[in-house]
């Protein structure tokens, strides 16, 4: 009996496709679109099991998502997939998102972002140029502050993770109000108010929905303490982009990381600001390559691998996208 | 029986005074300097039995120290010492510096700057300023990466545990090339090119000594990953000036993270570089305040105040200052 397919929408690098590979073996031919002879691209189409892409649109055309007859799921390799026009895809095809395939990059920046804003790296560098040199200056202690952390799926448990490991109390949100991970408080949206009172850091990990699309605005940066250091690497819209950066100019203690953009590159091929961010000394900018890390990719090609595996064996897959769950 | 009088240089704030107060309640009484009047101070200064001081020099008048004649400990309460002219200080009285004084608040400080270089975040901000958003340019992953740390005393071993919670490696280098701390190699300056060669990440905690002064010159940064991050949280001195700027035009990918300089305040009573190392991307700097979070300078005099309270019970002082240690 020969093997379903798998089709990767795009070439893959060659350390992605052996790991790919790795985890299929036995179960899928790989095949990758580029690589598939122009007569021979329908049939692909219409008798892949899978498909594996980033941006199935772009890479295997619009007009061809209608040929994905045999096609049960559409794994996306990256996080967050609010870029794609999920109604576009038929509807015979689930369509999973790669939830928490860079959770441990992405929580490692976080602390970075979260330690260089406590410690006042980017402001005190600034003021050394300016010839001040504030020794005396306190900055945030870490052990026994609080970490608030907005949406504690994987990428927001890790961070849990980390920033316990460096002393500080965990205070999250999520869709349930509840969490087998030992943290010091979780609850729901509705308990917006508590964790933006007590947190000296915000880390925000939500998806973007309509819930959270600018979930936080001037009343909730005002709720906050006045030097918390916010990091978001989410999703620029669940920040009021005018808000912050008005908050910004009002509360110089207060500090911004920020590595989710209102419009950036991957989403809207291009990136642009409303305000110059980038020029605050209390803002810290990073250019969403949070997860970025070296091999980092190769463990997000696995993860969904290992997710088309499950589908493939009949098991359930994981992380199906919802009309309202944008974002993992 | 009157109680043996311990004499603070300076006036201290409150809270530290009372801090202070409650470590050597019941076994001193504790005097500060400028309130008492002029007719006493020559007695207070000769009864004394133990000094508490920033700057004895500065606060009690060089002349003055002739007149400690019952006192066996000048206590300092900051953790490097060499800006005291030790050689004046009569032979009678042992000084001791106050090891470890900011090894938590300095940790942290010095985990900040090593996860904001690894994670470029100065670099790629300036970048964005420029309109690159570089999100696929990779940038180091921590958990499985390797922390070298020359020193490791109180600061250093803090330092460990922190780096280690994060999931690196750490191989160290002290003067016995022993520890009990659980780490992947403890080694001796002997065994400097190896740590060098392994660090991803290289922190100096280092007392700067004859063997100390210009350890790090262009040997030894050539001997470095290109792409290394060192963090110098010791002593300017420790590395050579001119040659770490070389270093840093030639290799824009290693990462200097400098906290302690060469010319600086409190030392020299200015800020001075013969490079303009702030200008350079690869650089983080920061004004030698990574001990300075709040309440820090409490914990810093009650550690202080034990150790005075070590000596004024019979018991052995700690962490006395010979010729060649001079920084903690």
């Amino acid at each position: 009996m020969s093997l379903p397919t798998v089709l990767i929408s795009h070439t893959p690098p060659d350390e992605i496709r052996e790991r790919i590979g790795e985890v299929l073996q036995g179960a899928a031919e790989l095949v990758a679109f580029p690589e598939v002879a122009e007569a021979r691209r329908v049939d692909v189409l219409q008798t892949c099991r899978a498909v594996l892409t980033y941006h199935p649109f772009r890479d295997l055309g619009i007009d061809s998502l209608v040929q994905l007859k045999n096609c049960g799921l559409m794994q996306c390799l990256t996080a967050g997939i609010d870029y794609l026009p999920l109604s576009e895809i038929p509807d015979h095809i689930l369509v999973a998102y790669n939830a928490g395939a860079f959770a441990e990059p992405m929580a490692e920046h976080v602390v970075a972002m979260a330690l260089a804003g406590s410690k006042r790296l980017r402001i005190e560098h600034g003021l050394m140029k300016d010839g001040e040199f504030n020794q005396f200056v306190p900055t945030k202690k870490i052990a026994g502050a609080t970490c608030g952390i907005l949406g504690f799926g994987e990428t927001g448990r890790e961070v849990a993770r980390l920033v316990q490991a460096l002393g500080m109390k965990v205070e999250a949100i999520n869709r349930s109000g509840k969490t087998n991970n030992p943290i010091d408080f979780i609850g729901t949206l509705d308990d917006l108010e508590r964790v933006l009172e007590n947190a000296d850091v915000l880390v925000v990990t939500l998806a973007l929905t309509k819930q959270t699309d600018r979930l936080l605005g001037a009343e909730q940066f005002r709720q906050m303490k006045s030097d918390a250091v916010l990091v978001n690497v989410a999703r620029g819209e669940i920040a009021d982009e005018d808000d912050l950066y008005a908050h910004l100019l009002t509360h110089p203690r207060f500090t911004a990381c920020l590595e989710a953009w209102w419009i950036e590159p991957v989403r809207h091929g291009k990136f642009e600001m409303k305000h110059s961010f980038l020029d605050l000394p209390n803002v810290i900018a990073s250019p969403h390559n949070s997860g970025m890390t070296d091999g980092a990719l190769i463990t997000a090609a696995e993860r969904g691998a290992q997710n088309v595996l499950r589908f493939l064996r009949g098991e359930e897959p994981r992380f199906i996208a919802t009309d309202d769950v944008k974002m993992g």
